[in-house]
């Protein structure tokens, strides 16, 4: 797993299962082949699906799909040729009897070829916390039970946590399931609090989960899909969802929007662009046979939630999750509670992941932005680093600080003029630590300005760069030069990234390769993504600098992709 | 025109065009002939729009379209039979200089068959209070102008309003324009304001206009077409909307979404369900050639703007406009400080509009909810009509106090036990003021509830019934002998509206006959939609009661449709 960008505990990654790629965030709409309302060819035509999930167990049960499923394999058999992930029926059997053991669905996954199988975990109803604890335990014991029975044939396994609306009982099933080899984690939102509009422990069950679990494994939401849970969710770090309420709701007639649920009966207009909306007037949906109706609802519905994942990624994009998450909270109290409730409890977790810096302006969207975690990381710097809580004039170049807008004062400034040497001083203080500037940035380096804008641009000592000020956010990117100075200014391992005592990959990052995840053998866990990090080799030489695209706490977690984007190394420049 | 649905300033209307018919809130994407980009075919088949604008200007400058449009009159040369609406160009040649005539310009729209014609009004460039002085001043004449050229040939007229951010012109531009019976009254909103985001201006010139232009006629906000505006200009009281944006962002490669513009560049996923944005890839989207692309972005910049206008239609059916303007706010700092502002300045004004309980409940979005008017109407009443700010237990049944969700209190209730007559007492005194409770009510009251939920049905005196309380919203709905009890109860005209002195209008009322707009002599001005209104005939005596569909300072301006639905008359029961 890559991630390949992050805004807030959001993330775009990619990965691969059996040689197909996936991108998360992800919805899997669930396919239920005996009773078929989408068919796998809409999926995949119609809404350019990569990925749908359906019942192994429900395949299972009847005889002759299960001969079907096991001689055609499962993609010929539902006639979807993506990645198929196939539920293991644990939620089925659970309101039934329990009728097949683990070593069944498990064989029978592998032997249909599922792209992604899931262990038969123990769901609890969520009714007490004896019987909650209990499905924790007993899914541990079905994990080791997984773990004796799986093949490696190449499929990719869902392992469950359980533990509800109980946090310690979250981080110990969290705890327990990491012991296996799972390649996705599954979060069970028990139906229940879902249903009773308990945002605020769905919330904080997946803020434990995303704490508790490796970085490195995609988290997955079970039966999550509803369009106004979908940008808080990912923003606290969930990556897939998978749900058939797209059908259930339409099967009930209700309409989904991004501001909640609407029955057919209260909707005066159809407030979509999706292709049964434009086509139909809310009369001829209402007078149309149910069979009908229920299919086109349900392709509204998988329109709706399909556009809120697109969106949400669009906003990690540039920047703005938090803001996004802040919105769709508006569309029920108990959601912008869970906000609340979120970055109250939380925030000091998220400021350790939340890039340094946006893409975009920090926006005010009402009360719940000065508890988010990158506003709060920035005040915080500001009284520990600056010793102050008045912005001085000069940081207004950074972001947030000279980036944001709002109706309220939310940053106040001084009004003293600061010359260019005390200005790249006070740069350094903010993102280094309280006394770094002068250190790093001794009273005879030199400062260019832009002949345009009149804004620094690079600091020079002795004729060699420095550094240099990153327009769009203020933030100081430093040479391999002031990379050493950095390493001695600041003790022990703060912003440092130390490699796997490898000849081959120092010398690579030496001449300026990126530092990817396996490199690493230990790494500041204080690093925020987007900071800078002082790469070293693992006798403490410093080899090279460059931009963290992981968070230090991530760093040994994330094997793939990219960790430190290498801008200066003592063999020479990547990016001059 | 006749209003459907309200809430907050918003409104749905019907009006009828040269006997066509028209739904407001009505967005009309402006077609430029001499340079399409969505042709009008395509307007009225892929967009099912009924009513489009172009721009006689334009059609009237060049001889060849002038010549075709007057022998094949407007709708045949666009090829759109829907309702064309035609400016008058006095922008355009705002920008260059003056060549056509207000004459030649109104006998053009004339003659070629427009359906809604604009005078040739007076733009300002908003550069300072003199030259909008000057547009306000010069815009009144050619409204007197306008008034002695233009020939009563069922063409609609649009009035323009000038005055722009300067509170007082735009009064005083209302003041003199409402001398002219214009059919339409439309907004000059100066783009400079647009441009600079300066929303609380663009707001108040709104909240102005609505205050002092009839409210029976539309209001048309001139050239503002995006998303993230529509919402608040709706609850505000705007109308009618035109625009070309989308077809111009579009050339310039902008993606409009409701939260706000996007580059081109900048987006790297469509987070939009649209027939443009499901069948194309960002990336093809780009590579494709400049012609094609303009077209596939303003046809998706049209849907999202349709959308908005289906999604604010909806709201106001639901009755949570307020929420949806307090949503979108949150798409920009400038467009929630305009929230703020209009509720803190007018929301008083709002007050008087805003319908007395409404469909749902309503839903805390942030600070902006305890200025709402709905909210504040009622915090207001309990402290005037029952003295006391910690609300009663017993009201509860009402709207919003039983019917609100909020993660903060935003309403104390105390704890006393309230027996079934001191409840509907109270209900009554929180309805029509201090004290009328008891008077309506005396102590030989009999008060059913439902066996099944418990709740207050109905109250009876004497085995007659003299009120019903409603399930949906709390609220008393009085039968004809309870409200002579009122109108004895309450002095002057308060809760009162008083029909022409017309014996056939009485009689028709006196036997449960709605009370239509022109039936009413006087009303109430405190009136608030949906309260009970008592009817009068015009020498004092009580007819029948009902609710309000209007307001008591719209009533007198609103002549068509139904002003007082009534529920009980002296002549019987309509609604039993």
């Amino acid at each position: 797993m890559e991630i390949r960008e992050r805004d807030a505990g959001g993330r775009i990654c990619r990965l691969n299962v059996k040689g197909k790629r996936l991108t998360t965030p992800l919805f899997l709409p669930v396919y239920n082949p005996s009773k078929p309302i989408i068919t796998p060819r809409e999926f995949k035509e119609e809404f350019k699906l990569e990925a749908i999930m359906t019942n192994a167990y429900i395949i299972y049960r009847n005889l002759e799909s299960r001969r079907r499923a096991i001689s055609e394999g499962i993609h010929r058999f539902l006639g979807f040729d993506g990645i198929v992930f196939t539920d293991s029926g644990a939620y089925q059997m659970f309101r039934g009897k329990l009728d097949v053991s683990q070593e069944e669905i498990v064989r029978f996954q592998e032997s249909i070829g599922s792209d992604v199988g899931v262990m038969l975990d123990v769901p609890s109803k969520h009714e007490n916390r004896i019987e909650v604890y209990e499905s924790v335990l007993a899914t541990a014991r079905r994990a080791k039970e997984w773990y004796t029975i799986r093949r490696g044939n190449g499929i990719a396994w869902e392992g469950a946590i359980q533990g509800g609306g109980y946090e310690d009982l979250v981080e110990l099933s969290c705890r327990y399931m990491s012991r296996y080899p799972f390649d996705i984690y599954a979060v069970g939102v028990p139906p229940r609090l879902w249903k009773e509009y308990r945002f605020t422990e769905i919330a904080s069950q997946g803020v434990v989960a995303v704490r508790n679990l490796p970085a490195g494994k995609p988290r997955h939401a079970f039966g999550i899909g509803h369009p106004i849970a979908i940008p808080l969710l990912i923003a606290i770090g969930y990556d897939i969802f998978d749900s058939a309420s797209y059908a259930l709701y339409a099967e009930d007639d209700r309409y989904m929007t991004e501001y909640g649920t609407k029955k057919l009966d209260r909707l005066e207009y159809l407030p979509c662009s999706c292709s049964v909306c434009r086509n139909l007037s809310i009369e001829e949906l209402r007078c149309m046979d149910r069979g009908e109706r229920v299919k086109l609802l349900a392709k509204h519905n998988l329109y709706a939630i399909l556009r809120e994942v697109e969106l949400t990624k669009q906003a990690i994009h540039e920047g703005k999750l938090w803001e996004l998450a802040a919105i769709r909270a508006r569309s029920h109290p108990a959601l912008l509670k869970a906000l609340y409730s979120t970055l109250v409890r939380y925030g000091r977790y998220y400021e350790r992941l939340d890039p340094i810096a946006k893409r975009s302006a920090l926006l005010y969207t009402g009360c719940e932005t000065v508890l988010r975690p990158d506003y709060r990381r920035a005040v915080r710097r500001l009284e520990a680093r600056l010793k102050t809580s008045i912005a001085p004039r000069a940081l207004r170049v950074m972001w947030p600080f000279g980036q944001h807008e709002s109706p309220v004062e939310i940053f106040r400034f001084d009004d003293r003029d600061y010359d260019d040497l005390e200005t790249v001083r006070m740069l350094a203080d903010y993102q280094f630590g309280y006394g770094v500037g002068i250190k790093l940035f001794p009273d005879n380096c030199t400062v260019e300005k832009s002949r345009r804008t009149g804004r620094i641009r690079r600091i020079w000592l002795e004729g060699k760069l420095l550094a240099t000020v990153r327009p769009r956010d203020g933030f100081l990117l430093l040479q391999i030069s002031a990379a050493i100075r950095l390493a001695e200014a600041i003790p022990g391992r703060r912003y440092k990234v130390r490699l796997i005592p490898s000849s081959k990959v120092e010398e690579r990052v030496a001449i300026g390769g990126d530092v990817l995840g396996w490199y690493i053998l230990e790494a500041d866990p204080l690093i925020v993504p987007g900071e800078v990090a002082v790469v070293l080799s693992s006798r403490g030489k410093v080899l090279a600098v460059g931009e963290a695209l992981l968070s230090g706490i991530e760093m040994g977690d994330i094997n793939k992709g990219v960790a430190v984007k290498i801008r200066d190394s003592v063999g020479g420049s990547s990016h001059a």
